[in-house]
């Protein structure tokens, strides 16, 4: 057993945090400054138009060598070398882990280094399962972080918790697919760059449970796709991303669209679930690590009854359970990549669940801790402990319900002493 | 011991149920999408600027003479026959709590009944020591819901746990009082009737650690108030009353603008705060009550896995540890009332400190457990629990964080053992 | 609403406490110690051998009118005056609640006052249900605190959690009734006292789900009746009373034995376990005072690092915390008790429910507190904490696991909004 | 990074892991029933008297090469190979883990595989600075497993969380050591075979903080050494090893007898610690997985309600949670123990303090959890439940309270920030 990473990641997550420390950090504070300053003011100019520094930043990161990094090692192929991820081939998912865990630190990051979800899922989705004209029309401007892309799936009328209840549909009629429904929480179909929604809906209602749905390519501009509106969470609207609510009415698209096969959306949404629950978590492991150090610090500098906060009452017990937290939560998702690396998915199912009921909990917990420490300032935007917090809590919900990742886990559980179900 | 509310207080709770069935509950929801439209697109109108159903419902409220029912048994005075409160007389705290309750499952009904904070506890402090002429120019069209006020104390340099840290000064220069310092979490002073602010700062740095300050009345429009910023508590805004950040530059008002005397703002803000602090965790009961209805219908209403929710793992676990938890801490703020009533705010200085911990923390988590039913749906702002959470979550900071409240509710129970502090 | 005790209430509760410092308290520590001794070693005598202590105080409650004090107002009749309950009528239940707390305090104090379960809820039994020749025979005896009596409810072999599971048999044979079967969880059956057993078991398994069940009161020597072993709970055997696994093979008692007819267990047990369940919770409230008192104590006693340990880390807040959790869990039980003096147990199922979930787990975590502020010792006999602790935690499945009464108070809070279960 | 065991740590977990099957599970329960039998009943034989099947075991452990495990790689030098541990040389921490995890599965493992504290504490402190003839005479029938030994640190009259409290003196009077003073929580001590303490007392009040306290070895049967009584630990006496009260009255052994010099003592039991509590820690999480164990079986196996509990409310969701939290500790504890391996105890001061905290509670929670699941029968001795809960407690006091170990994480945690404690 040995718990150091290998030379390539440790070389990596280096290059990766002196980025963020000399380019990232020191922009941060302006960049949500301005966007704050744009909620309240649209005079100023809208927050749905990309502030400038975002692809400043892009540019610097590629230049570095630190973009795609999300490129999984078996399925990364030509494309490594091709779109700039260092080294000419992709990593393993213990390998990437750590570098997504500084990614989560800053909320800009991910986009920074091409990283960012829902983007990396759909490229993957390509990589994986797409037509070489599908990879050239989508997945190439997508690394080369030209254009954005959303994942249509959850749907406002129906339990998102049970994914066989979708009521969209995706019909096949002669050459081309017709979709009909309603989708919500399609994050990045707010941002003006986004020109790919990756749709799931129902196509064939007779064929057994697990393949009735197929995974369409659907372009932002065709014919009856409309953003109703865009979605807030806790207050946040996450600009110029944003989580949309779309309609497809009557949208037609060639057959040529659909990702891998009509019928294919289950088990190409399985595949995609794994490593990006890995990258979730871990951004969240940075995340509650960030919002640890502006409690440490906070505690040591802020005064209250003529001592740091560090040294009144239960603030010191506090840090230290979320320092285990963090540490023991952190051990978790690196050991569920490393799972999913040696066997794949399935082999990792109930690793996967446990991450993802365990690291949203967690950083929810410790950021909610590190807002307390700041007094009313961190509930503002003064701090970037409220956006972080939303994140947290979100993710309790986005790909699955803690509820039913408890589920996944019990009946694994259950079935070493023989429960069928 | 007998759990019954008065006669007086069941008819008025009871009227103010139907008031709230009958004229709010029908028109929130428009109230909210509407709110929601202008926040992100203020071509349809600004936010700040209050939608015209308030003051119509404020009309019906007060028609109904549902108005300034906070107005205390004490103190009220003429008051309550002269501005509308029923019966003519003020009530007493367990007679009101359960009125608060019921505001407090909306987020407009404590403004449509006059009974919100920081106006309410503004008005108390008028009343109890305010001179003729201040009520007349400042409590009078208070009581009339026809102006709005601020309540500028908490500062950003300094921590607000502990108030004898304040730097903001009040300074005496013959017969008037200069005013410099800086205050946030000014509540209200976003909304344009906003005409007063009752400021807090020091006057006399010598005297002993609680008569340094002093309160004084500053109008709105006095040269050198300016607010710099509207704060956003975990992404909202709270428009169109909202959260200030508030400087005072040289400002100078007359002497006569100082409530009960320089030196007094400690006592006076000590009176203040019981029975405000049992109005907000009473609100915060009807916030959980009606978080709890919402997901008691949501866990009936919504299927998965071919059950309702109700029916599926841990839900009703959930549900009932929220009754639980709702029905526990609601008696724990009628009893800290009771105790208020009785023996006044010394008497009952553990018992509004439990509160104060215990109210925020249960609705915080019985919002979060109805928000988890409710999907990613309870994160936006389709269902009012984003909102209830914030509100929530922001008091376990304002009016002083858990951990001085915890700290209190500590030393007088090691005081009946002997330790002097 | 009023939170004040009633004349009477204050009088006895006050009363009872000054038995309990005067008498009760100073001999306690004595007893225990005396217990632990003979436990390792039986040559000093044995364990099961009642102290001579417990007679003499018994002796002195009843001389103050002490004695009896549980007898219910509306089914205490001519007992109370006869056997002792000063004022010679029962009380209602939010009368009792505050005694019961006060004898919750000490492991002793329940049985001083012959007040302890399960005699009170047999007596009850006999009261409401037993033919007046029961009575003479058993409940006059019961009442003079000269023998003691065992509930033979639970089995091994099933889940107590569904009652209806229940395997033992009462056939009726002619004008006998005869009993097979085994029980667990006896609480009182190692006294040498015990000389009545209220047993439960099958008569009719073609009735109605529940009529199927009686309740028999079966002499402790009748032939055929077998203690099999004494059951230890966390490590505790509860001696001199005990809980034992009690064996019934072919035991013939008259018909006559029956109580309330054949068929009418489940119905005489629902009336006896409203009552019950609010003296257990007060109890439990009793047990958590007295643990945080000690608590309080040592934390101001014992020094480390150079300060009390009430100075160190969280130490306060845990204080703090469980100030709230005990004044909050009261009031919840004191409500449960006026909802049952008001509308029967019908009207406060809900309420029983939830004290039944929510005193033991508060008496639990707050012993488990005061224990890990004693350190090693609070983990021995040398403190009351360790046994305290057992019994909290017993009572999470006494009665009715947690889980069961959570369902009850989900069940009736989604009936509210339609659901039929 | 690499999850995988080495080969010989695979090799020797599978061996244990078989012998524990194929030897001790068998017979488990009959040596609890007997014990328990002898408890209630000490004319079956004393339970201070072990049972032979110890000893049988003992001799099937050495004679599969599975004994003397813990001995340390960097320590054991001749003594592994003379000894019986397989291949002749000591193992790192992360190798012996998961070894010791498996004896935490049952109570009785640990002595039969000789790998028991204080032991083997006592073990690696003589190994490490024993002197030869020190080793020749204790070391020697320790390894042999024919006596035990004690560690007599804590006392009854201060705070062993700070433990340069310390009242008992070791004073240096010519060539001999003059030992006094009253230590308890001495675990081991109730054993027959008990022949050796290792005592720690004061030496020089005028040396610093750190170097005034002396480890001194005293022989059980030295003249002055007297055993008190033997504590409870929540109801019981762990026998026949048990946890003594020791009284020391002008003890005299040779001044040979400090281990490592006066004033050692602490720098001793710093070493002593790390791995120390690395296999408290692994113990638990065997002890945590053996309960998980039990409870799924139980969910599966019992009916109520006609369904398994499995399918009964949140069952399911706290097996999840017990699953999250067993992996996730267990993850903490090997990494702290690669880190010991890796830089030695200072290195890992926080991951150690960590673990201290972090694995008792988990084994806490999940195995009330499972007590929960088995109904009354949890509570009792008829599984492996109660004492298991008892374990996982204690170590919540022994080795040092958690609030001291979060005190260490936070310090650590604050120092990379500055703060200089």
């Amino acid at each position: 057993m040995d718990f150091a990473p290998s030379p390539r990641a440790a070389d990596l997550t280096e290059r990766v945090r002196a980025f963020l420390v000399e380019e990232v950090e020191p922009v941060e504070a302006d960049y949500h400054r301005e966007l704050a300053a744009r909620r309240l003011d649209p005079s100023l100019g809208s927050p749905w138009e990309p502030l400038p520094v975002l692809e400043e930043l892009k540019a610097k990161a590629r230049a570095r060598g630190l973009w795609n990094l999300f490129l999984p090692r078996e399925h990364a192929g030509e494309y490594a070398a091709r779109f700039g991820t260092d080294g000419g081939e992709g990593l393993s998912n213990v390998d990437y882990a750590p570098i997504a865990e500084l990614t989560g630190r800053s909320a800009i990051a991910p986009v920074v280094l091409n990283c960012n979800a829902p983007d990396t899922g759909n490229m993957e989705v390509l990589l994986r399962y797409g037509t070489d004209a599908q990879r050239a029309e989508w997945l190439e401007p997508l690394l080369e972080g030209r254009i954005r892309s959303a994942f249509t799936m959850t749907e406002p009328g129906v339990a998102s918790s049970d994914a066989t209840t979708m009521e969209a549909t995706a019909v096949v009629d002669g050459d081309e697919v017709v979709i009909n429904g309603r989708k919500w929480w399609s994050t990045g179909v707010g941002h003006p760059d986004c020109r790919i929604l990756v749709f799931m809906g129902l196509t064939d209602p007779d064929a057994d449970r697990h393949h009735r749905h197929s995974m369409v390519l659907v372009p932002r501009d065709t014919p009856g796709v409309r953003v109703e509106r865009m979605l807030s969470t806790m207050g946040f609207h996450d600009e110029p991303f944003g989580h949309g609510e779309v309609s497809f009415t009557d949208v037609r698209v060639p057959l040529a669209n659909i990702v891998g096969g009509p019928g294919e959306a289950f088990s190409i949404a399985q595949g995609r679930l794994g490593p990006g629950r890995v990258h979730h978590c871990m951004r969240l492991i940075g995340l509650a690590e960030r919002a640890l150090e502006l409690a440490c610090r906070r505690s040591l500098e802020r005064t209250a009854f003529g001592k740091p906060l560090a040294n009144l009452g239960g603030n010191r017990e506090r840090i230290a359970e979320a320092r285990i937290a963090i540490d023991s939560t952190r051990l978790l998702v690196l050991h569920a990549a490393w799972k999913l690396d040696r066997g794949g998915p399935l082999e990792a199912l109930s690793e996967v669940a446990q991450i993802k009921v365990a690291a949203p909990r967690m950083a929810q917990e410790v950021i909610d801790m590190a807002i307390q420490l700041h007094g009313g300032g961190g509930l503002s935007d003064d701090h970037p402990l409220a956006g972080a917090w939303t994140t947290a809590r979100s993710l309790r919900l986005a790909d699955g319900p803690d509820e039913v990742h408890r589920g996944v886990v019990a009946r694994l559980e259950l079935g070493k002493h023989g429960a069928s179900r």
